[in-house]
């Protein structure tokens, strides 16, 4: 007998109950022990359908009790996916964006990342073995905690002509990610109940960790002309938030960046309320035409920035090289939060990517890739033109920030979108209040060309379905 | 003018003051700008000389307020600099170990580390290429959270074969180390105040781990024929520990290993008293003549043993592979928690790991460290038998763990030691009680055969002064 077909039998089976009706939302499925003898098959065949089922956001687990029929609303459903995990778990551990991009689509818009056949991978891996001759004992060695000094020298110098600040390779720190630097800063800063400033809307996965850490959150809109710097003045004076985190250059997801003019007078309410600016420049490589503004951190004098600057994402991700660029007030205790959760990224990474960021080629490929970018995100606001959908056009990054228009919520759009294979990130996962619910960010950097005009295309056509 | 010159006579000139007992400890220097008047010379080069001094031990910093004489009791030296924080820096955030292995000296016997000289270097080196030829766009690929696919099915395939297990890739996480294996497992079972249960001594910077996430210590001490068991199931029944952090195998620091008829009945308890076991086997396979028992981890069937098993340590530190293993229940909340910390190890360092360890040369290069190991013990210990010392000939790892004489601090020679350039640890850092004054541990893998001789025939000439 053939397995596959059976499980996939199985598989249709609930399916049609469900559309016929007979299973509704958080009905629970048949146990597995009672189906499998129902249908005289293998348990585990049947077991397989409802994982199967579980993974096409079909059905849902809880624990200790069966297989459940999952809503139509994509938000709900992600609450109860994540809330059901073992006793032992905690519930403050949640990455939601994550499990939305663990679904496994065709046309990939919930990921904010470069396409990889746009980077210079071929060229790369030539280049790594040169690397190996000059450094034949590479493998054998471990990285100093804080970083490869040679590594955190050329980036300091980088830093230093691009940014016209004093600094020194020890006002660096190397982590493997950004996102292991702002968690690393969470776990320094951030004490239980602790007030923080966040970007409303913001990057999720930044959300996430400093729910970990049990902070509560201040929220300060972004738009395109920057922020409410009166309200950021009142959070800070009244609350005094432990830091503000910011991503003003290209900021994920809206897109949007902080004009010149209030970086400087960032910088001095910071000082002035003794509230630390977390500048995550994620993107600022990423840019259209014109490059962005200086960082906040650029103006700053007393030490009140530490700028998280992301450097492989761009070149080799597989890399994962992001710089901590900071005061030795803040640097040195991150060192030890460092030392305490990984003793140093490997070194090995951070010696291929150092010869790399030195040579010529780097800039070429930089330079391609925003050319490459540019015509991607073109495509995609091509395609939405016909949506009636708003956004605002990035010129940098690689997102775009959708308004729906009044009354369609995503939940609507976005299982048909699933249905047809196209993923992207429901609004109310980058907002510290949960609330955005007529918002949606879709990535146009990680597909092709052609890949992302087709899904581009399906996805409109849904939306003029709802108009 | 050569400030070379100058600045050495300015240490030299404090040198002598505390040596003539002119400054005691905790005496407060000169001020620098007073010391600098006095002597008609540039601030900079008193600075540079109270560096120095700061860093051969000899004076330490208090924040805002200078440069004091520090303390011959090393311990004591110690809280003292790392008390010395930024007004910003969290009080909990500490690391001890590696603050000890950061003093330069060229008898090395801090560091549990292997010789990087005798490590497949070379080798390797030619092999990254052929795994580049084999991955071209390894550079432009992300790992899972999880960890690379390949290499967990591997990894699994071989501890199903060594420990005759049944496990599936599914069971495995991919951490940065062993380090971070402890401090996400930390970061999910310990809540301020918690008790857990750890050895005495153990390794320290797991102490400093679980203090970061605010946990009490219960502990029951390891001797060489293992621990006493009765008190285990007391801790167990009366405190209701989160977990155990145990060792068992060539424990560090004190090279002993827990004796095979104890390891089921830990199983027993962590099942009777729902405790769980998490077993790092560091030194696994790093064994002199006679392969260790099985792990505790093999007896379990309830899923009640976390087993860390670092990989890449004997072969290729800068790789920093380890695996964690366990049931779903602990290994779903992991990921996420890894997911929240960097969002997934290197995929490159993965990749190149997995091609060795597929290799027959890697089973050649163990069987060739272990030998090469086991001589460098005996070295250490041929040289310490007339020092009146006494420990454990260890069967495996990398240390031995050092019982000073009655009436011998751990201070006393640890000032000449330094002076001679010889470092090694402290016992107090192990305990986690901070008592355990009278014991050092001294590794005797990571300086080569002639270093090793030598450092050690100064030390026992140090010993036999004291005696």
């Amino acid at each position: 007998m053939d397995t596959k077909l059976l499980f996939k039998q199985v598989y249709d089976y609930i399916m049609t109950r469900i559309d016929r009706g007979e299973l509704k939302a958080h009905d629970k499925l048949p146990s597995i022990r009672l189906l499998a003898s129902e249908l005289q098959i293998h348990r585990l065949t049947v077991f397989r359908a409802y994982q199967m089922l579980k993974q096409d956001g079909k059905a849902y687990v809880r624990e200790k009790s069966g297989y459940y029929v999952s809503t139509d609303d994509p938000e709900q459903e992600l609450y109860e996916q994540t809330a059901i995990r073992p006793i032992e778990a905690p519930s403050h551990l949640k990455n939601y964006l994550s499990e939305i991009q663990r679904i496994p689509v065709v046309y990939q818009f919930s990921q904010s990342l470069i396409d990889p056949s746009l980077l210079p991978n071929l060229y790369l891996s030539e280049y790594v073995k040169k690397v190996f001759d000059i450094y034949p004992k590479l493998m054998g060695t471990y990285s100093s905690v804080q970083g490869d000094e040679e590594l955190r020298d050329v980036l300091c110098r980088y830093m230093v002509r691009q940014l016209r600040v004093h600094l020194t390779a020890n006002n660096l720190l190397i982590t493997t990610g950004a996102q292991q630097a702002i968690d690393l800063l969470s776990r320094l800063f951030i004490r239980p109940m602790d007030a923080i400033l966040v970007e409303r809307p913001t990057y999720s996965a930044a959300l996430d960790i400093f729910r970990q850490q049990g902070a509560r959150f201040l929220d300060v809109e972004i738009s395109p002309e920057g922020y409410d710097l009166d309200k950021v003045e009142m959070l800070m004076r009244e609350y005094k938030p432990r830091f503000f985190y910011m991503n003003p250059t290209f900021h994920n997801p809206t897109g949007y960046t902080v004009p010149s003019a209030q970086r400087k007078h960032l910088v001095e309410l910071a000082e002035r309320y003794r509230c630390l600016l977390i500048e995550d420049d994620v993107f600022h490589d990423m840019y259209f035409e014109v490059p962005p503004p200086k960082p906040v951190f650029a103006y700053d004098t007393e030490g009140w920035v530490v700028y998280i600057r992301s450097f492989s994402k761009y070149v080799a991700p597989g890399l994962r090289i992001c710089a901590v660029i900071g005061q030795p007030s803040v640097i040195e205790p991150l060192i030890t939060a460092k030392s305490l959760a990984d003793n140093g990224s490997p070194l090995v990474n951070q010696k291929i990517f150092l010869h790399y960021f030195q040579s010529e080629r780097m800039q070429q490929h930089l330079e391609k890739l925003r050319i490459a970018l540019q015509i991607r995100r073109d495509i995609m606001e091509e395609e939405l033109a016909s949506t009636g959908w708003t956004w605002v056009t990035p010129n940098g990054g690689l997102n775009l920030w959708i308004k729906l228009p009044d009354g369609l919520t995503v939940g609507t759009i976005r299982s048909e979108s699933i249905r047809q294979s196209i993923s992207f990130v429901p609004g109310t996962l980058f907002d510290p209040l949960r609330e955005m619910q007529g918002w949606i960010r879709l990535s146009y950097s990680f597909v092709n060309e052609a890949c992302l005009r087709d899904g581009t295309r399906r996805l409109a056509d849904i939306a003029k379905r709802f108009k």
